[in-house]
């Protein structure tokens, strides 16, 4: 049904919306290629919300030689009036006369009449091409969009025997330099960093993106049932902070929005945040990838109640020994039966470390 | 100094070397080419102890094309009389002209004498060709000819999060067929496999070679201080089985020999088996590679006394939680800077399986 051609361009108009990898939030990243007569007339991405659509850049560098074009486009185009003008409209004003999408948008405004629109003005329309890939690089976007909650990523750094840290907590750094540096890509593309009370007062993180070039910081959330986070951490530092409560209104919460931050009660079950609740306030805000960087308790909790999609874990080439803290707080098992299950998706070495990315098997595909 | 076409042909030794990796025992896997004018006239590798070395296989086939010709060795040529005449004046009369070896042979009795014979009666004689290579196929016999204790190669199986079995001691199975499978060629490949009572009793394995084809059953070797070992075990079924203890003779050990068992005294601290010792017994009778499949407490135990050259870890893409038991009973450390710290040698999937191969950074290689 496809060509090599096809294949090699849609290739490359996956490049191009990786490209959009940190900023195009929360809009999806896309690239789009105009062909015509096999040769590349115009070409483009989407760099952020409210700016053009990657349709719009590659139709304008295009012109005239968009008439009797092919576009290949990692996302159906849309077909609503949002932010921009539907590049559905734009495509068939332009004279292109074949669209080859990716992937159908998984937005409930698109789904499909966006391709329809262009089959029905007698454009031909198909889609599918290289959609594991272009479904892998929206993956947060078509979560939020199917479920409402983000894609989890949950991020650890453990020895070959699996332990984040010595009895006394002292966690930095198990993993090397590579790594760390590693770990900024995937924070850098997410749209929210999450963590918890008790790492952000152990360790005093920043939980922002420096060792990579971005032009945007994503939100930072700490989940802090009872307000305990000292008004002099680091992570309350340039604003963009979150704090999720379970606490009343007190002295504590005025004085952390004094402090910049927005305050907010998810009040759940024994004085806890309630998890799913934030998760689905999280993507009412427009955050596709939520990357998790908690400790033991907080990364229990979300995994028990099922919120986590994937895993991504760094293991340092040493052993710690037994007595040191796990990377989950799971309640034991009755029987191997019972455990939970993933896949390996990638597998790697990142300088000296192993770097596994694992997906739980009931989210391999959001529905 | 070496051509392309020398690299080639000692890769092909190689190949042919790796041919004996489950018979050679306690010999080295050697590998011979021999090349007149560019073109191979003989070629062949060591089966086993007692039989022809792989220079004697090649040179019978190249007959008298060997005149004038390389032969290439991933070993040294011996210069001893063993169970079998020396290689080195083999070559000389069939009139070799240059003899390229992959590494000197680290047995004492040979160790550069080989190629010095072979230089002063005028053959170009040169060294160091693959070498890493070729001592990697031989790590063992290097290990044991250098310092006299085996390579010893601790395999495990656990989930994700490091956890080997669940509180209860249900541990099988975590990883998948494929591991299994690949574990047995690493069994193959030993000259001997440890295990420990608890693991015996536990499990009852059998601690043969079962799923590859192989002309060898390796020793078995279960450190039973208490000679706890009950006598319907499988591991005792088709002998070849060494129990060692720091138990006084009784009627037990009898009654283990009555089995077929061998049982050695290797008395030690505290009632327990003196683990240094007993692989310095493994390493008197030719014990090239150790492979061992324990339990936490054996494990953490050889890990302790610095025993352990690599882990061979399985990681299963599951979690089974923090209740269930580690890798290691490791005593606590007091800072990072004490961990035990490795480098990864190897890392790819095995079936949905992660395979980890990791060696101690002080013994990445042999003195």
């Amino acid at each position: 049904m496809f060509s090599a051609a096809d294949h090699e361009f849609m290739a490359r108009a996956l490049r191009l919306a990786e490209l959009g990898l940190f900023s195009t939030t929360p809009n999806p990243r896309v690239g789009c290629v105009i062909v015509q007569s096999g040769t590349v007339t115009g070409e483009g991405w989407h760099r952020r919300a409210g700016e053009a659509h990657a349709e719009t850049h590659a139709l304008l560098a295009a012109g005239s030689k968009a008439r009797g074009a092919t576009a290949y486009i990692t996302l159906e185009p849309c077909s609503h009036h949002g932010r921009t003008p539907p590049c559905a409209e734009a495509l068939l004003a332009a004279g292109v006369t074949r669209v080859v999408a990716a992937m159908q948008d998984p937005n409930p405004q698109v789904a499909g009449q966006g391709m329809a629109l262009l089959a029905s003005a007698g454009v031909e329309a198909e889609c599918g091409l290289l959609e594991a890939e272009a479904r892998e690089l929206n993956i947060g976007f078509a979560a939020r969009m199917s479920r409402g909650r983000p894609w989890l990523r949950m991020k650890m750094a453990a020895s070959l025997d699996g332990k984040t840290a010595l009895e006394n907590g002292v966690s930095q750094w198990i993993t090397g330099a590579a790594a760390r540096h590693d770990g900024h890509r995937w924070r850098a593309r997410a749209c929210a960093i999450l963590s918890g009370i008790g790492t952000v007062r152990d360790d005093d993180p920043q939980l922002n993106v420096r060792a990579v070039a971005t032009s945007r910081q994503p939100l930072k959330v700490v989940v802090d049932s009872a307000l305990e986070l000292p008004l002099e951490s680091r992570v309350l530092n340039d604003g963009g902070v979150l704090v999720a409560t379970a606490s009343e209104e007190c002295e504590k919460s005025a004085a952390l929005r004094a402090c910049g931050a927005e305050v907010v009660r998810f009040p759940g079950a024994i004085g806890k945040v309630d998890l799913p609740a934030l998760l689905d306030e999280l993507g009412r805000r427009g955050i596709n990838e939520l990357h998790v960087e908690g400790g033991f308790r907080l990364n229990g909790a979300l995994l028990a109640a099922g919120l986590v999609d994937e895993l991504l874990i760094y293991l340092a080439p040493c052993l710690i020994g037994n007595a040191a803290l796990g990377m989950f707080d799971l309640p034991a098992l009755a029987t191997l039966e019972d455990r939970h299950r993933l896949a390996i998706r990638d597998l790697r070495l990142v300088g000296p470390d192993v770097r596994i990315l694992a997906r739980f098997a009931a989210n391999e595909r959001p529905a």
